[in-house]
């Protein structure tokens, strides 16, 4: 009876409280959140930040990660890039019935493990069950705060023509880490999903170069080319982009090369774009080597074409990146 | 093409930026969410507090609401328990391919009412598709933030042995409101939901009677029986009530009975148990029959029957109010 989460641990009831207790506040307990009221109370000052995503991925556990861990780094990452410092996570589950206490069990530690990674305490949370059918498993909502560096001044207004793009990781992972598992394909090796937390190094160049850092988003669904078209259709500048630059592990690359897939497309977890005031690009290049030898300058912000996004092939040839059109990956994140 | 959400509405790319800007963006709108940033930056003084649920309603429609108007109400009320006026709210769909456009729309423009009506801002957001199969129509998460009535102090282990206990409203109307579309019922009379925004008569007590109001808790999940389970076993006090002073309204009486539920398990989205102390019980009480006449003192905290709720009948029976064992109606709110 034990072993699968039924419709009666949604109750509100005793199994309900028993869930609660013997997982859920048992590994994430904390202060504020072992107050078990309906909401925490929280100290903060300053200007906050505050960011929501639900996580419907499939499958749920992948090579490199598993749903849990991208609840909580996603979030992080999400607030990381309004220029903040994350702090406090809500955490609400909609599991389906029939899911095994025992992966239940394993995405709560490897949420406790992600958020001490982060430095992040999950405060508060709810949980509801489904019937088998109604849901896929387990869906992960949280949302988080963070308090707004006070040098940080993110804005996508501030994005000026010669803005310098930077990378920090190469891109594609994640989306190919889930497509291998979810399809049973195999590579020659192992693609591994990039999901990880960048608040300490968005913190790093925040703390640096202040409001030289224009604008900075994680390429996550969509991929890069998505993030960099919010950017062109909110702003009316353009975007040239040197093909060369982007890195994409050989294997990552043969796996889209495989399913037909562009990289600028594919979904990642732990890459972003930053983009700055071109005086400080070299120096903030050398920040992201030191955690990444794949970090690059892949581009700049441009009067030229408005709107578009340009990329140039290491031969000289250019091409447009149109916004993408349909669903290439659904269920990524 | 237009009249259902599919999958691509969920890709993160043009067809997602579509739906935001025609349905969410055009009719939630404000200086903050129209910064469409990762997250919302936020300006905040004081002590706070933090909550959030998942809605997983069914049906999404019922007489008296919709799972929109619950899922701002509900987050906005589990805020107001905390003692804290709620402020800003996050929103985050889960919609399974197929739902209709129009009813999306219908459930967003009653977020927008709702929220209004509870003066809070839906400042930061995100919509997920799943396939057919994978979800049940949709799925809302709120997630809000408050900032604490400087004159609360809202605590559980506050409660004390003479404490009063009274409720707002009548019960159990909620879960036999939903009951009632579900099973395709017809009582004699229609019944309505009890969804509404809780925050500012909780403003008024905590105003007027600040610590001397121990604890607040809306009977939702579980119903009035199982917040109150909550309280005796944290606190190891019991509890006496009086059945007679627990309203419900006739129709919802006879529904209850036809179902076979007792309506002290049944869940409410507008009453909350006020915990005082006795002395201020008399004007609490006159406060909350501004609002509405069936709101009573129902009971007392006692120091008898250690974590123990025992009820008295009008005719002086007495009988163990017993936690609620397994689930008696799934998916309510």
């Amino acid at each position: 009876m034990n072993d699968i989460i039924n419709l009666q641990h949604g109750s509100g009831g005793e199994e309900t409280a028993k869930l609660l207790n013997n997982i859920i506040f048992k590994h994430l307990e904390n202060p504020i959140l072992n107050q078990k009221h309906d909401g925490a109370f929280l100290d903060l000052q300053g200007k906050l930040a505050y960011s929501t995503d639900s996580y419907v991925i499939s499958p749920i556990f992948f090579k490199g990660g598993n749903i849990g861990e991208l609840a909580v780094n996603g979030t992080v990452n999400d607030l990381s890039m309004c220029g903040a410092e994350p702090k406090f996570l809500s955490l609400a589950f909609i599991i389906e019935e029939g899911f095994p206490m025992n992966d239940f069990e394993k995405i709560v530690l490897s949420i406790k493990k992600t958020a001490e990674n982060a430095g992040v305490q999950i405060v508060t949370g709810d949980t509801k069950v489904v019937e088998r059918g109604k849901g896929d498993k387990i869906y992960i909502n949280t949302s988080g705060i963070g308090v707004v560096n006070p040098s940080a001044d993110i804005k996508i207004q501030n994005i000026k023509a010669g803005d310098t793009i930077l990378i920090n990781a190469p891109i594609a992972s994640h989306g190919m880490a889930v497509m291998s598992e979810r399809e049973g394909l195999q590579f020659e090796s192992d693609i591994l999903s990039d999901t990880r937390n960048l608040n300490f190094i968005v913190k790093k160049l925040i703390d640096r170069f202040g409001s030289k850092i224009h604008f900075l988003r994680d390429a996550t669904r969509g991929g890069l080319a998505s993030i960099l078209h919010e950017v062109v259709s909110e702003i009316g500048l353009g975007i040239d982009l040197f093909e060369e630059k982007i890195a994409v592990e050989n294997s990552v690359k043969s796996a889209c090369e495989m399913l037909g897939l562009d990289p600028v497309y594919v979904a990642n977890e732990g890459v972003f774009a930053c983009i700055a005031d071109a005086s400080v690009g070299g120096e903030i290049l050398e920040i992201l080597k030191s955690e990444n030898q794949f970090a690059a300058k892949i581009g700049f912000v441009t009067a030229d074409h408005p709107s578009k996004i340009i990329m140039e092939s290491a031969f000289g040839g250019k091409h447009v990146v149109h916004a993408l059109v349909g669903e290439q990956l659904p269920r990524i994140c």
